[in-house]
């Protein structure tokens, strides 16, 4: 029975892909060397488990900034791949010895305890494994029916994740809403803002596209600036409200309705706040209540980019952080960073998943149709939820740290993070800090500079982190708010301990005494060449 | 000293971050339970590789795609996550457990060498190991600075992939472009679309949005048209140019060549086209000499999506695949697909890097600049090559693979794949078949329909589709071209033998028979109730 439709081309040989398929090569596992092998994997997965582990208990060894010149390691690899695997059996060994010797020594640590820089990307056992675990299974679970367990799983652990959060119900599958695991903040950004874009479009006309505007305020990450972009949003049209020391960085209200009502009345269409609860620069906390009910009523969707600080809601004595949150249209944290899901893991609920997928939604693809999504009833498929159709199976990961910490362990994590207490207003466990103006004047005033001036201690700040990284010992990130140059220690790392908390402060102590000695002695020197 | 800035804030106590930690609890790594531990590490890695590994030996065992109905998984989960680990101290080796036991049952196994449907992923020991290392060491190589090594790696190895697939000099680093590691195609099309959409609104004013045209084949992926929509090309701006059966459903030069005129002379704006090298219905090969040389002069991006066929060209025989290709502006591939790279890898190389950070670059933001990135100098952020600010340390896995198996390892996997050849118009390991339209109509015929009516032999087809899937012995998609329903088979499992795809043809045989079966009897009922 030949049932081959051939088209028009039909062949004279109506022989089946099999029969084709005999007097061939040998099965492709069999080729060069196992691609996919059972009890090699046994073997070569205790290497890397075990490289892991030592990578572990040397990391602190490390100068977590590597001291190293653009251009280290491209001269010292091979201009092109190598033709075969070298010989000798034991290709993985090999390469693996290369990543210790040429690799490792040119990373910049982020598991290490001293890595201060930037927010911590909190790794744990489960994480990674729960990633490695992902990684073998191996599987795409791009709508329902291309892998039930792996979307079904997602739907469950972001629910529970949203519930550990404190999250509003509304906001949850439970209550009419939704999660799902993205890669970054970014895209969740992105992606309720095409939702955003779409559902107000489709209100006053695609022509209109020139008139939206978004708001966000001068300490929200420039993620989002470049997400508005990628929208197509105007360039002009992308308002970052100005923010104060007087309150603490965080966006308030009543400016925000200014600048609304000043679109409004230009002709142009408030379409896309951006809220944050945890600030990059210094971990500020926008009032979303109030906010929700400055924007209510304009069909302004409402995003609360939590990144970092949304983890901290596991604990209830975080939870005002987030109040108010039952008015906004999306939430999105990152359980890579203090959540301990290894990178890389962003939690976004919609309270509307349908007008997400109205914009992303690709359900015309016959391909991809099948009959339980066509069926609707509760069939959730991932991809009409971001941007790209192919996407990990994260939710496992998650999962596994979920099952293994439990929240109260989670809830432990972050309590042992915020004890770390600075007579400053510090926010979660963000720490942002500067030598002070007086110190940085009394340098200045030799040369007869404004004390005003902040220059001054601003460029001698940088001096400090640069000198605080290069030593090693520390790596720290900087932020300017308000003009104001500061350097950030973010401690959030898994393996960090009090001593290496207490040896960042003695570098940067160090690192200060040389920094005021050189700059001091520059001006010395400055003040005898002019004599 | 107290070097601490408190603002105007300055408390009483000019203590240190260390003194104020003094008295506090625990270090967090001591908590509940270790949270990153090289001994526990050890011990719990060896958990997982075991079960991945007994994962491949038992996997040709499971039904490919699971008989499960939405919802089976929620109801077997708690409604939250556990307060605290469950008890007994291995809360992982536990969670291993309901993988196996709950999770497993349902999930659609792409690994299987029964998985013929969308196009494999194909997946090896190195692939998924190199993932597993990568979550390891769980960087975030954002920035040059942010991890030297892994930022100089991805320059190294994008460039190795490029040499390897015989790409033109000019899209390598080598060469005056480059290349970097994304997630998806989706992202890829995304990014240059941007990058092309900028460089025009920078030519003729953002006000002219509205007028920009992208240009594909109606055998384009979706995400394409995703993706335009995302980057706010208006809906009504995307041409879908049609193909036919007689030019292989490949993209006519003269036809879009038409359209592009028909769009100039309308005062609109040509702006991108997507060619493909292997379509995801047929794996159709879209001519990129022609097309380039149609559109030239125009200021059109011409990106070239290779998703699953950009792999083959690996081997000499399939250059002619990208024939043409020094005239395109970009050109992607997945390296996950057919490349043993493990779920997610996409490479994309431009032939001008400095259009792709014109519009994706942030360069103002003062939390990530550093000296090395200001110096300029050939120094790569990749954070401007992308959407999203974090990204994992892609660039290990693919190097592992390189490495492990070589540029004639992954030409011997191409052609074991290749090798499956059947007497239709096969493109590289994609074989697309349907039921004849003689043997539906001869079912049809006795309800008295057109002969040349195509729904009732499509109709057979989706119901053969469906019940070769619900056998879980072989597991394939469809696709509709030209108005006809074919079953895709996509060959390129790592674990795929011959005699998988004699069972897979076994099973279409059977089904087909039954399904014919079923339908000639339906029709005899029907002619009995209407006596």
């Amino acid at each position: 029975m030949a049932i081959l439709n051939h088209g028009d081309t039909t062949a004279a040989s109506g022989t089946s892909p099999a029969a084709a398929a005999v007097n061939v090569a040998p099965p492709m596992h069999s080729l060069v060397q196992p691609v996919l092998d059972a009890d090699e994997f046994r073997r070569q997965g205790r290497l890397v488990v075990d490289f892991i582990a030592d990578y572990y208990t040397r990391i602190d060894e490390y100068p977590v900034r590597p001291a190293v010149a653009p251009g280290f390691l491209a001269r010292q690899l091979p201009e092109a791949a190598p033709a075969r695997p070298e010989p000798g059996g034991d290709a993985l060994a090999a390469a693996l010895r290369d990543v210790r010797d040429l690799i490792l020594p040119g990373v910049t640590h982020w598991q290490s305890p001293r890595h201060f820089a930037h927010f911590a990307t909190t790794g744990s056992n489960v994480g990674a494994l729960g990633e490695a675990l992902a990684a073998g299974l191996n599987i795409n679970p791009f709508t329902w029916a291309a892998s039930p367990a792996a979307t079904e799983l997602e739907v469950v652990v972001t629910d529970w994740l949203g519930k550990a959060l404190h999250l509003p119900e509304r906001l949850l599958f439970s209550g009419g809403g939704g999660g799902t695991l993205l890669g970054t903040s970014c895209e969740a950004m992105l992606c309720t803002l095409v939702a955003a874009r779409d559902r107000k479009l489709a209100e006053i006309g695609e022509e209109r596209m020139g008139d939206l505007v978004v708001y966000c305020s001068d300490q929200t990450h420039f993620s989002f600036r470049k997400a508005a972009r990628i929208a197509g949003i105007r360039r002009g049209n992308c308002r970052e409200i100005p923010t104060s020391r007087e309150s603490g960085f965080a966006l308030q209200p009543r400016t925000l309705l200014a600048a609304v009502r000043a679109d409004e009345a230009a002709g142009r269409v408030p379409m896309f706040l951006c809220a944050t609860v945890g600030t990059t620069p210094t971990a500020a906390v926008d009032p979303l209540r109030e906010l929700c009910a400055a924007v209510a009523g304009r069909g302004v969707w409402v995003h609360v980019d939590a990144a970092y600080a949304g983890a901290a809601c596991v604990c209830p004595e975080f939870r005002g952080a987030t109040a108010g949150a039952e008015a906004v249209d999306s939430f999105s944290t990152n359980p890579h960073k203090w959540l301990l899901a290894n990178m890389d893991c962003c939690a976004l609920w919609v309270r509307r998943p349908e007008a997400l997928t109205a914009a992303l939604g690709t359900d015309h693809d016959v391909i991809l149709k099948d009959p339980s999504s066509e069926r609707g009833g509760g069939v959730v498929d991932y991809k009409d939820w971001q941007v790209a159709l192919s996407r990990r199976f994260r939710a496992l990961k998650l999962w596994l740290v979920l099952r293994c910490h439990g929240v109260e362990g989670l809830r432990g994590l972050v309590r042992a993070d915020a004890r770390f207490e600075v007579p400053v207003p510090r926010q979660f466990a963000l720490v942002c800090f500067r030598l002070r103006a007086a110190a940085a004047a009394a340098v200045g005033e030799k040369r007869g500079r404004d004390r005003d001036n902040d220059a001054e201690p601003n460029e001698l700040n940088r001096r400090l982190l640069e000198a605080v990284n290069a030593t090693g010992r520390a790596y720290m990130s900087s932020a300017v708010v308000g003009g104001i140059y500061v350097l950030r220690c973010a401690i959030g790392n898994s393996l960090t301990e009090e001593r290496h908390v207490r040896e960042a402060w003695r570098v940067v102590q160090e690192q200060a005494t040389a920094v005021l000695a050189a700059a001091a002695c520059t001006e010395e020197r400055a003040v005898r060449s002019a004599r």
